[in-house]
């Protein structure tokens, strides 16, 4: 294994990632190693290399970028028991502690302890050789892709916030934000049943993706519309008060058109981040009983989104834009930042394409 | 109103049914009155013909039967608000006292002061007028049709039983017999999310319309198979144990199939009424913490059968087997009795097929 | 019952309350006439008097106040069934319109269409006759006083708000503000089991009475506190963050204390009504999953309160600070409005006290 | 270390306990080695005595018995964080994998590949020194003392089936079985805010001490007594159909009075471990929608149990009735096996009774 080259996205700081060589990590206890196949580009990569980290995760030594990944298990550490040499997997970058109250209470998204691969200073998985724990690498069925395994990430963000906010068989829900989340919301709801998903958005064209993928209604507002015009529309583009809002853009105005639309007795779940204060309608919440939940990355999601991949009942590979091999990372990274060419999902390949599918499909 | 005719299928005793003159009732407060369109025959339907009545409710003197309806509003009585002649319904059958604790709490269809169309001595809806509460009316759109809103019956039945199952975006889930509520559970399954739906029942021709809508795996068993190899059957055709089964033939070889072949902290659930005692393997249940539920017709389940029978998710036309006018409905109950021509829902037509739909379908 | 005299404290407009004869009303079916006993004020009914209404509910003409009341049964309407004359009875205010689907799925309290006694243009029992609709009268066991039953509305308040906030045993709860909503969570939190409550206001002699019913710790703050010094302070005494904070001021600091004391994956409930828009910071919600949720009057909560005050796990009538005549009403009024002598409940007593209660307690 | 004496109950084979010496385990990482103070005697460890095992579970070699356990940290592993030397704990006997599906949910006492204290082939703690996980080992406060400590174990059970059993406030629950399980049911459930409380057995001194601890109404029933009239009676101690049954017997008459009794809409939950298979009024439960569930040891129960007992809402050591010291083990088996003295619960002394309690207490 010695003599094999690990190239990783090395994130040094703000705006400066380099493509370098990396050590090749080991396999501890319990933990597969894996060259890694495909790897997404998340808004969180980004936001990382443009601003040094995020939230109280700030960077103080290179680390390599990446956690929307599938690879394919090339060593097995001591205790491995399920996974063996060859098994396609996808990673789940999230690693709970395990034995806080909240791991055991199997909300590990939320452990104290826990670490996530790519939030400082854990190194993430863009590079050709990674280590994972065994617990967190779902096998992939033949006829899931490796791409399909790396689009489970962002599907396990929709799998979790559309079961924070109850999506039901006959709900009717607002996505607002067409981005990557908001994409794979419209995705999840409509698998779990959804009778009305409205999506609104600045942007157009993501807007016609959206309807693609399986949105009934789509709005496009503009900046300065007068809330109540908007959620009137909303109303009327639904024929109801939506159930749910899954609020997928971290803006205020966003925030709160969902709590202002959403109906009596109603949820609305916050998945994009944005701003720590926000000036919010929170009495009208009050009244009509609308609870304001939130979704923080997802626990004991993976499996859902792998079942509803592999059954093809969800198909999310319509979301990616753009492709890119591990060498020109740099260049995805800057078509993601800046939504070139419409980018909605950029994926990265450490591999050939199509070379680790068993099921060709591309 | 005095002139129109109303032919009903009047069961005097068991074995004793006659189309006969009946009276137009006259809607009382917040009801309207109805022109019936379509009746599906359900099983409860054909045991009040064979049997005289079902548990302790016992037919004491002629009775309309009936109770899977759709029909036209001609008339309003007073207080009737969001219903106008010419709207176009779905009738829920189910009518709760609306005050005891039970009702108060949502819980309408266990109310004990309840009511329930053609379960005795109420009159049921096979008949050409019907007279029925506002609020267990629902307006179907343009494009579904009289038959669908006659199927929202049985759709409703499986609509709670997977929502009392917890049937969720992933799941596995076993149902245990193809009747008509097997079959609308597996609809409203697939519809929620589940991944995989695996059916048994010991007819090959009812599990061939099993998979055509949308079972994953069919298992077709006989009499006197050893419990052990079922399970074991059913779990390597599913490639796990089943998260959920659902339980449709009453049958306590099934019931026990059901906690037999459950995953480790899953929930069976009860749909189908057999004997009052059963021999189960209770033990086993509980150190599984396999819960044992109870569907018992449904409440607050007819708009999400509404909804996603209008928004395409959810055909259940392919259950209709045969079609009869009202004035064969003796046949027609034969029919359904005997199973004649693989029968699975038989739909009695009051009016001519097609007439009350705007959208026409057939 | 022609000459009956009947009082009743009647808002004619803001700071314009007048006892004046009022009709005796009749009991139309399914109500009954009842002879009210005691009333206590509730801050919403100082609201209607010092405001003209609230919210959307505004004074028109002139009404009746007060809607936390006990009596005994003089007369009964049609279809009443299971109340009797000289059965002594709790109301219940709120009266949803039964067949919405809000009211059909248990949440009543959300009925668009519902109405509320005091609520304009709703007349509201302080008189001394009033009807109200059976199922909305709690029959009250010997042992229970006319004053605890006027209790059971403020109680179903907290037994509301503690279910919302999903109170376990062994939860840690903040309760901010220590007014009469603020004493009855505390009251509910403990007999449900929390393990600790803590308490805060900014009036002392509030926390001592918040102490004495139950709280285990209690914090007095100071408009000006620091917010992440108080947060430390709350942590300090309860030995953990809360699980749960239930905000019963209404006052945006302490929505805000209420969003940063709680720990990850907890919720928190608002109770008291302030502002319609507040400065919140969200997103330290979002990042660790507090849920915000809300509890508005309460539905299905009176059995639970009633069976609690019965069996003397609940003992509310520490509260009771104050108790007038029915003819004193502007008096009480004004007590209850400025908090005079330390108020925290002022209870209005129709009839003599004691005289409905056949064990004699006071 | 290395000179002190291991003292253990080992058991090998039917009927054959040996008091003998055995190796002072080495903490491995995360592990704390202690010393044990106090160890109760369940049923489940008499089980094993009398049968060599139980279930799946069967004896091959000699085992040290014993799983309701506290002691003091006299040494700690590699990687111990928490506990430090010194601390007095109670041992939770549950050691789940972590990384199955069930343990990443939360659920770890379903986990299959999870082990427990003393069931074969893990040695239990009735020994001088005993190494345990540090994440199974909660410290207690200086005034629970080391039996209460040793009681948690069963008032885990307590809380996790009483929890299963959704037991709210005003809850009314019925009871069945004055065992250890039956007390440590009512104890919690009173905790929880059950209004009433019925408990039946077929021994009247149990009832007794039930009725002492919480219970508001006992009923002595006796083999052969007809199931309708216990359930009459039931019904009119309570004055009401229970909403809950707590099922401690695992006897089928007990099962099934459990199901006939339970309110409409309401809950079974089993806890009692009885025969395989038992004949079951299955249909009364269907049609009711009466959810059979059952409580499997517990899950993070403990945190609950501690924070009541240290609190002093909960005090279970009413149930013990015995006291032996170490090397008396044999006879503290005989007299739990034999409920010899109306034997309740049997507490074994590591050490001197009240040496590691700072609250001096007994």
């Amino acid at each position: 294994m010695a003599k094999r080259s690990n190239i990783g996205a090395v994130i040094h700081g703000v705006d400066d990632m380099r493509m370098e060589q990396v050590p090749i990590p080991t396999p501890r206890d319990n933990e597969v190693l894996l060259e890694i196949d495909c790897v997404g580009i998340c808004g969180s990569d980004v936001h990382v290399l443009s601003h040094g980290g995020f939230g109280e995760y700030v960077l103080k030594k290179p680390m390599v970028i990446g956690h929307e990944s599938s690879g394919v298990v090339i060593g097995v550490g001591k205790g491995v028991k399920r996974l063996k040499v060859g098994d396609r997997v996808a990673l789940e970058p999230a690693i709970g502690c395990k034995v806080c109250k909240l791991c055991k209470a199997g909300r590990y998204n939320l452990c104290p302890d826990g670490i996530y691969s790519a939030t400082p200073p854990i190194h993430g998985s863009l590079q050709n050789y990674y280590t994972h724990p065994e617990d967190c690498c779902f096998k992939l069925p033949p006829n899931v892709t490796m791409e399909e395994g790396s689009l489970l990430e962002p599907l396990a963000v929709g799998v979790h916030s559309c079961r924070i906010a109850n999506v039901q068989l006959g709900s009717s829900v607002l996505v607002l934000g067409a981005g990557p989340i908001g994409m794979v919301s419209i995705l999840v709801a409509k698998a779990m049943g959804a009778a009305k998903v409205c999506v609104i958005d600045l942007v157009q064209s993501k807007l016609d993706i959206a309807k693609e993928i399986g949105a009934d209604f789509t709005l496009q507002i503009q900046k300065g519309d007068k809330e109540d015009n908007i959620v009137k529309k909303i109303h009327g583009l639904m024929g109801c008060a939506p159930d749910i809002a899954i609020e997928c853009t971290g803006a205020e105005p966003c925030v709160r058109l969902a709590i202002l639309a959403t109906e009596l007795g109603g949820v609305v779940t916050m998945v994009g981040i944005g701003n720590t204060n926000m000036n919010l309608p929170i009495t009208i919440a009050l009244v009509r009983e609308v609870e304001i939940r939130s979704g923080f990355r997802y626990a004991n999601a993976y499996p859902a989104a792998l079942a509803m991949v592999a059954n093809g009942t969800i198909d999310a590979t319509r979301l990616i834009t753009h492709h890119f091999n591990l060498e020109d990372s740099v260049e995805a990274f800057k078509t993601a930042r800046y939504g070139l060419g419409d980018a909605i999902k950029v994926m990265i390949h450490c591999q050939p394409r199509n070379k680790n599918n068993p099921v060709k499909k591309l």
